[in-house]
């Protein structure tokens, strides 16, 4: 009789999203009359931008004829879009990297998800705790995670390190050693960061202790800060020890049109192979290329206009973040992020836990946020609120909070 | 020190089209005035239709603007793609499937090597023998084919079922029982196919026996023939035992554009767990769902107007594979394949081995091919002929085999 993978069944639900989901449809059906609104999707919502818009239509033109009809990508992406990352992306921070470093891909969930597949299922992982939980959830897959703990909610194989205002949301180095270190700045989901100088203490851990990190930066267009790095390689040494994940989707408003990139440098070696290589042969073997229009899109967000464009869009976003974090501040609430981030992490008042203040927003201010709690056990106490919304709804919103 | 995952290790080079490119890439250095025709490559060559660009671009302009822009797609993908399918692909085939059961994904060789992960490790695979690489390859990275055999040119766990000429290209069912089964019908590479009721043995055997079938059924839309099955769900009790794999690749031109879906039925179960709720699990945690714009532009297959299209390009291939075919059989060969396929396998002559045959075939009649020995042991003395070339090229290519 075939076997199926029993790691699976060790997940827990995903019981967050869809509690948030019945609650707020609960509410919407005893209150019809009421005007509920979000700010706890991570999903964007303004439209692509025109120079996007553009070169997905000629690209779609050039599938309608045959000799510009493209099959096949190439395994890693098309170059043309590889040598823009390179000079847009890293180039302008100093960071130099071939073109066969970067491996084009359906967006970072995909890969975040997936590059636990080239690691030895016998490694040791870390999260920083809030975390995006597919870090932990795919390592679970692969049977890093040991045995759920329902009343601690957490795995018994991972090591998690917390991130509260207590340690301003850096993680403090781990006692144990992990061998898999995923760090994800600006954070999802606390909207906070970390300097430069603070991230050149965890590439120094992990090139003295043997350890990987994964580095998630999604999120990076939403930097303001001057000391605040974009790429973990700005911080020296950070070839030999670290993978970074890159994304399209909060940038340039890819959540549904799906486009990433991941780099993975010839330095970072295990003994004397290429981690590069394994995710070359991955990628070549259970993928087979994002779609040439998507990559192509893509290109719009790199000519002169397409890069003003995208920052409008930011910046919209980044007034709202603004408003929150401004609002929330002012009326006495403790919150962070929301400056290098388009997500407001608050401390519940009056020692709510996050589903009680979760409830109460609902029910006394119709708004809809994201407790804390359902992003790791130190998320408790906490709520997140994002930029996502118009200004017109995100003022309403904190007007709403504030009267509480 | 972190440890990579050493099955990748235990992977040979993709010798196979590597070898290709560079003696191509020799001779025609060497030989600048000459045409090479190339009767190699598994990609298509023709636009895609235009219901499929109108389709692309309005969703194009649909992304274009707020109010009907779209951001994460749901995890199985839109329901207006799922009914599409089971409307068009399956009902007609008189195979009911539920709208959770029809999980959409960015192509068919993503879920082929995927669909292993929610499998034990601890399971035999079958395969046939010569093969599509990418079964093997994904159980391998997953720890399934213990350590490769280079004299054979196989792994020592995995379970070959040889598929030639003696045989019909169908496999006889394995001496020792595997609990994992891959089938390709219409084959790749031998672009044989199998009748309903010869896959209803298989379909009894793995529901007797406790296996599961991955069924691999990317090139259905090139079946001609009557009594060969288009899913294997047209056999009675599949539902039980097997999962379907389907691709907009070959049937639609999507090889660059990445499109297919998975097939999962309730009823295949594994003790009291429904497999399809794993499938459901990684596809929520480790993919984030195909473009919308993608997965309008396969609307664009499902219009009568659009099925007219693509029929017409189908047609256009399998002209090539008539040309192909009636040629080489008119001249002696031995040829199997392109009735319900775009693949010609074909017998070397003279009992030359597939690579001596391709030296004979560049560098005699400048016309390129693939080595059956590339897909594995029991390909040895046979070689593909692909239909997705010009008529012009397809018919010069032929006439110059013949009077080698």
């Amino acid at each position: 009789m075939f076997k199926i993978n029993e790691n699976y069944l060790k997940l827990p639900g995903s019981y967050l999203f869809s509690m948030i989901g019945k609650k707020v449809s609960a509410y919407k059906e005893a209150n019809p009359d009421r005007d509920v609104i979000s700010l706890g999707i991570g999903d964007v919502t303004l439209p692509l931008v025109p120079e996007v818009i553009k070169k997905l239509h000629g690209a779609v033109d050039e599938m309608a004829v045959k000799e510009t009809f493209r099959g096949y990508t190439p395994d890693l992406g098309y170059q043309f879009l590889r040598d823009a990352i390179i000079e847009n992306d890293f180039l302008p921070r100093g960071v130099q990297l071939d073109n066969d470093e970067v491996f084009i891909s359906d967006g970072a969930k995909s890969d975040t998800g997936n590059i636990g597949d080239i690691f030895s299922v016998d490694n040791r992982i870390a999260v920083t705790d809030p975390v995006y939980p597919v870090y932990v959830d795919s390592n679970v897959m692969n049977g890093r995670g040991g045995i759920y703990l329902p009343d601690q909610g957490r795995f018994s194989d991972v090591i998690y390190m917390p991130c509260t205002a207590e340690n301003n949301f850096v993680p403090e180095l781990p006692k144990e050693r992990p061998d898999i270190i995923y760090l994800c700045f600006p954070n999802n989901p606390t909207g906070t960061t970390i300097t430069k100088d603070q991230l050149q203490v965890w590439v120094d851990y992990a090139r003295r202790e043997g350890s990987v990190i994964i580095f998630d930066a999604a999120y990076e267009a939403y930097i303001t800060e001057d000391d605040v790095p974009h790429s973990i390689y700005e911080c020296e040494g950070a070839k030999e020890c670290a993978i970074e994940i890159r994304s399209y989707s909060k940038n340039a408003g890819f959540t549904g049109t799906r486009l990433g990139f991941t780099v993975v440098p010839k330095q970072l070696m295990c003994g004397d192979v290429h981690v590069r290589d394994l995710w070359a042969r991955r990628h070549g073997t259970k993928f087979n290329g994002a779609p040439y229009i998507v990559q192509m899109g893509a290109m719009g967000t790199y000519t002169p206009e397409g890069k003003k464009q995208i920052r409008e869009e930011i910046d919209y976003y980044m007034e709202n973040a603004r408003t929150i974090r401004q609002g929330l501040a002012d009326a006495g609430y403790a919150v962070y992020g929301g400056v290098n981030s388009p997500y407001i992490w608050m401390k519940t008042p009056k020692d709510l836990s996050s589903w009680e203040f979760f409830d109460l927003l609902l029910n006394k201010a119709n708004v809809v946020g994201t407790p804390g709690s359902g992003f790791g056990p130190h998320g408790e106490g906490y709520f997140r609120l994002t930029s996502f919304g118009t200004h017109e709804n995100t003022k309403k919103a904190i007007e709403r909070i504030i009267k509480l």
